[in-house]
């Protein structure tokens, strides 16, 4: 074991943090051992089981000077909650590796742990484990497991002639990082730079649609948008084997986006970090019922077609790309 | 998304990356849906669920120089794969979550892999999830399933009077790493550096004494040996309430061990990442019947008591030390 050293130069055990940490951790009955054996014991789950596992490195993901703490334990439950919303499936228990540098507070953890802890009491999902380990910068990474009583909405299941909608609004949060980084000036309309940095700090999971999506009849298509909807659409159309038209002119952009950007759809057509769903089903679903069934507002922006293209029409400059040459891009 | 630049100076997408590694996974029948959507898809599991989660990250846990890609790969499974042998369970599926940083060549990232495929298929464990990330240095972070149809072997089960044995031999890890990392002088004898060595960079997860010893009735305390004897039994006797009287003289170790540190037993003591199993059984069970029944040579090393004590006898030096000094050591 190695010791940490902390903001003060205090210096603490892994597992002095571990414990420190895991105070105030409660879980459900589904958990028959939590925290502090070698594993977690779980109960059987009632449907299929969902597993996924996100990280979100200082440096490349946040940044402790963009927000609290807190916003960053709960952002990197969200990333991975956001998955299980992609499928349709329901939360159940985590297991957490924090690693921390020199130079850490220990209240700087509290507060990550604190922001994860409350994310996880909102979507009634147990943290059953946790790991810390020295590194030289900050990281966490989650595994997350969910449970799914029905067919879940996989990425393979587009089918020509699906039209293809998108909850809430894109590119918001794209803007606010671009402003946290200083990558683009500061803008001026302070409502509207609020809102924007807001939806990069606070992402919610459509959990809730996700699971009101997965009982349509035939299980729609779905994805969450986490890289943008160019991105993420084409791993559906990749998967799926075929392609698909976008009017750019239906996708959704909040009222502070058309503040900051005007008419210019770059953001919200490439940019990631929304964890918006994309889902496509059969003819026959309008908006308005959509939105009412999800209680989110959806829009419909286009439409599943043979092929293998992803094309663009309706916006003020046309835009087509293959999803492929765009994945290039990386 | 953000670009990995390798050795060569190429620069590739994460979604290359993963494409990449994932080439040449396969799964079992238990997992409906493996790498390549939001979430994994398993099918509902037997009995309960065991959950656990562990990283190595360069430099904290080990050096490129030290030995190859594919034991660091096969390494971040075991020591995942240990947790579940010490609760007797069957390792099921993992998600893996590899931080790369800049200038690692990409024939490095698929040794890696190489050697976690392999693990994984020894261990009849699906990889069923990836994802990669860029950071300032290597890592890989595992998250493990595991089933268990009878009740798991706890660290709370510990009772005053049980026998405390343990599998296979102590302290030989600690050796190897300490060569490797320069603390002590490469000895002479070179078989027995070597055997210490690979002992370090090749653990085995004892998974099938694991399930064989969580078979006995009454469901014997078990913990692995990730920190080191003292260390670990230590959190045995916290989580059960109990103290322990060690007798040194009986602590296995190697001929290797004897070759290079005499009668020295600090490194068998303290050292860690053994992974061998430490057990606490009712009084009645040889160590000849446990090798036989474990398929491994098992040593009574001492007794469960009343207190909060973990005293060692039998040392040409006496040791007494309350475990919970020990951790605070670090």
């Amino acid at each position: 074991m190695s010791k940490l050293r902390g903001a003060s130069g205090r210096s603490f055990s892994e597992f002095e943090l571990i414990a420190r940490l895991s105070k105030g951790i409660r879980v459900s009955r589904r958990t028959i051992l939590g925290i502090g054996d070698d594993c977690a014991i779980l109960a059987r789950p009632r449907g299929q089981t969902l597993f996924t596992i996100d990280s979100l490195v200082e440096s490349v993901h946040f940044d402790l000077r963009w927000g609290t703490p807190e916003q960053i334990g709960a952002r990197a439950l969200t990333v991975n909650l956001s998955d299980i919303a992609a499928m349709g499936g329901r939360p159940t228990a985590c297991v957490v590796n924090l690693a921390v540098r020199d130079g850490i507070s220990a209240s700087t953890l509290d507060g990550i742990y604190e922001g994860l802890r409350k994310a996880a009491r909102e979507a009634s999902t147990d943290i059953v484990g946790g790991n810390v380990t020295r590194a030289r910068e900050l990281s966490i990474t989650i595994a997350l497991l969910g449970e799914i009583g029905r067919d879940a909405m996989r990425r393979d299941a587009a089918r020509p002639g699906d039209e293809i909608f998108v909850t809430g609004t894109l590119g918001d949060a794209a803007i606010g990082w671009r402003i946290l980084a200083g990558k683009i000036k500061p803008p001026k309309d302070r409502a509207a730079r609020k809102f924007v940095v807001e939806r990069f700090l606070n992402p919610q999971a459509r959990l809730y649609a996700g699971e009101r999506l997965a009982s349509l009849q035939p299980t729609p298509a779905a994805i969450d948008v986490s890289d943008g909807l160019m991105q993420d659409l084409g791993h559906i159309l990749e998967r799926s084997g075929v392609g698909a038209e976008i009017d750019a002119s239906r996708i959704p952009v909040s009222a502070a986006y058309r503040a900051l950007m005007g008419d210019n759809l770059a953001h919200a057509l490439t940019g990631g970090e929304d964890y918006e769903l994309i889902f496509c089903v059969q003819p026959g679903h309008s908006e308005a019922a959509l939105s009412r069934r999800l209680r989110i507002a959806v829009h419909r922006i286009g439409t599943i077609v043979r092929g293998k293209r992803l094309k663009v029409i309706g916006a003020s400059a046309p835009i087509a790309a293959g999803w492929d040459q765009l994945r290039s891009r990386g």
